[in-house]
């Protein structure tokens, strides 16, 4: 069975459900958004994460065609775009908004709406059909981990992987590869303590928790197979942008022969190098002083392979994702 | 002025207070200690931490002395050398706590002691000889490493140096160089967050608390000048035991060219390497779930400089601390 945090942004009559990330697995509170703003201010305040804002992002737009269905035609379409670019605009290095936005807006152009309902039908095609991709590539980028693991060991991983990790663990018990996680705490937020440690207890995998500080002596020590993250975004000359730490592990890896897997479902071809990336840097506030980057850049030399949708590829041979047949 | 934690272990006439590292600076509480029982359990509570135990263990010697007073000598000895033994088990990486026991106990054996007065006298002697020495080797320390720093610029540091970091600073000032600090917070106990930051500032420095994974990225940003740490132990050659973490740091400033200085007042001549230095592992129940090492132990590749209070040593050679004369 899926763990509840694969299934945790949901679109009802009512608005879009959003399960609180701040606080699980503590509590488990879903946030009603019955707006295309409370989508908005949800994902800007953290109530979800990782992949959560791109599903946020899918729903959202189809409250937006239901807020739009009295209007005429174009300024229907022009609700959109504004709506677009308000639920993109919420998490800056997070590029899966933009593609959830298109595969909404690219139905909706596509088919011939004229009503209201047929709007609102069209961006819910749109929104399930980005759904189903995403999930689709999740499986497949799981599947080609999980082929990169021994039969039996453990796996070191950072922060929350989210869908790739859920997908990961369901691909390794398909093909009976015993493998525990070591899971970082993942300070300010404790995301890997707990959203990871959490969905893979729920999984009934075999967990430890440690601190950030400790993944290098863990690494040193022989204790895992791989050091297995996803990346927020992969540039095409092999930099992983991902939750800040996962730079010091890569280096940590690499220092003592682990091979470090980042997931990814493509590289990204609008990001050339990492100074193509604005890094979001959230203000100390919400810690403790100062402010503070939320994720850093591990250069390709740090990176063994960068897991896609499409099987593995060399950091340094990320263009050869795209010439390959799609 | 001395910052509190400089002086935070004190010998009174009702025991040994001993202000309690776990809430500090929250609050300033101080733990009294009657008996040397009373030390042993406050330094295996971790009411001190550091420097602490030494000095601990110098003030608890006295109170054993104290408490030998109306024994007849042979037995007072005898209770001496088990009240030593019960202090030096409370910690087993600190080889600090020896080193205190042995400032005692020489200069009780080199006085020629008759009553409980004389015993008193000698031990209390002994060990504020053994507080004289930690200090002023703990000022050449700083001295030492103040003078491998820029005149201005920043510095990384991990957990808490103690009295290394309290000279460091004095020196630093003392020499007119103009030096911040970032911190890491130290999980799982928060020393950097809690015992560095405090400190720090306390004397004046421009502080600036991250996260434990956040290290690497100021690394490789080029946003400080070297990380420095104190060695909890230097094996011989040139393995740097000291707070969990300190490795992942050591590791990523390596791959990012900036220097590691470990401070520690001398190598360890009873280390030949790290596989002599047993590493204390604490319960899980401490923090979060399963057992975690303390410390991690970080191999000579990864250290630039061993600053001792004979100077600063190549890792790699380290036997020259004990060529040099005393």
């Amino acid at each position: 069975m899926l763990p509840v945090l694969a299934d945790s942004v949901r679109l009802a009559d009512d608005g879009v459900h959003i399960l609180d990330r701040r606080v699980f697995p503590a509590e488990r509170v879903w946030v009603r958004c019955r707006t295309v703003e409370d989508v908005a201010r949800a994902v800007e305040d953290m109530v979800t994460q990782s992949s959560g804002p791109y599903f946020a992002v899918l729903w959202g737009m189809v409250l937006a065609a239901r807020e739009a269905a009295d209007l005429e035609p174009a300024a229907a379409r022009a609700y959109l775009d504004r709506a677009a670019a308000r639920l993109t605009a919420t998490r800056r290095t997070n590029n899966h908004l933009r593609k959830a936005v298109r595969a909404v807006l690219s139905t909706v152009d596509d088919t011939g709406w004229r009503t209201g309902a047929e709007l609102e039908a069209a961006a819910l095609a749109g929104a399930r059909a980005g759904d189903e991709r995403y999930r689709t590539r999740s499986r497949l980028l799981g599947e080609f981990t999980a082929e990169l693991l021994p039969d039996s060991g453990s796996v070191l991983t950072h922060c929350w992987a989210d869908l790739y990790l859920v997908e990961l663990v369901l691909a390794l018990g398909r093909a009976g590869k015993r493998i525990g996680f070591v899971c970082t705490e993942t300070r300010p937020y404790l995301q890997g303590a707990r959203l990871t440690a959490a969905t893979l207890v729920e999984m009934g995998v075999d967990t430890r928790v440690i601190t950030d500080g400790m993944g290098a002596a863990v690494l040193a020590a022989g204790e895992v197979d791989a050091l297995v993250t996803a990346g927020d975004r992969v540039t095409m000359d092999g930099h992983v942008v991902n939750k800040i730490g996962t730079l010091g592990l890569a280096v940590a890896a690499h220092a003592f022969e682990v091979p470090f897997l980042a997931m990814v479902q493509a590289p990204d071809r609008n990001a050339a190098t990492a100074a193509d990336v604005p890094i979001e840097h959230r203000s100390g506030d919400e810690w403790l002083t100062g402010g503070y980057p939320v994720f850093d850049i591990t250069p390709p030399r740090f990176v063994t392979l960068v897991v896609t949708d499409r099987g593995p590829f060399d950091p340094r041979k990320l263009a050869d994702y795209y010439r390959e047949a799609p």
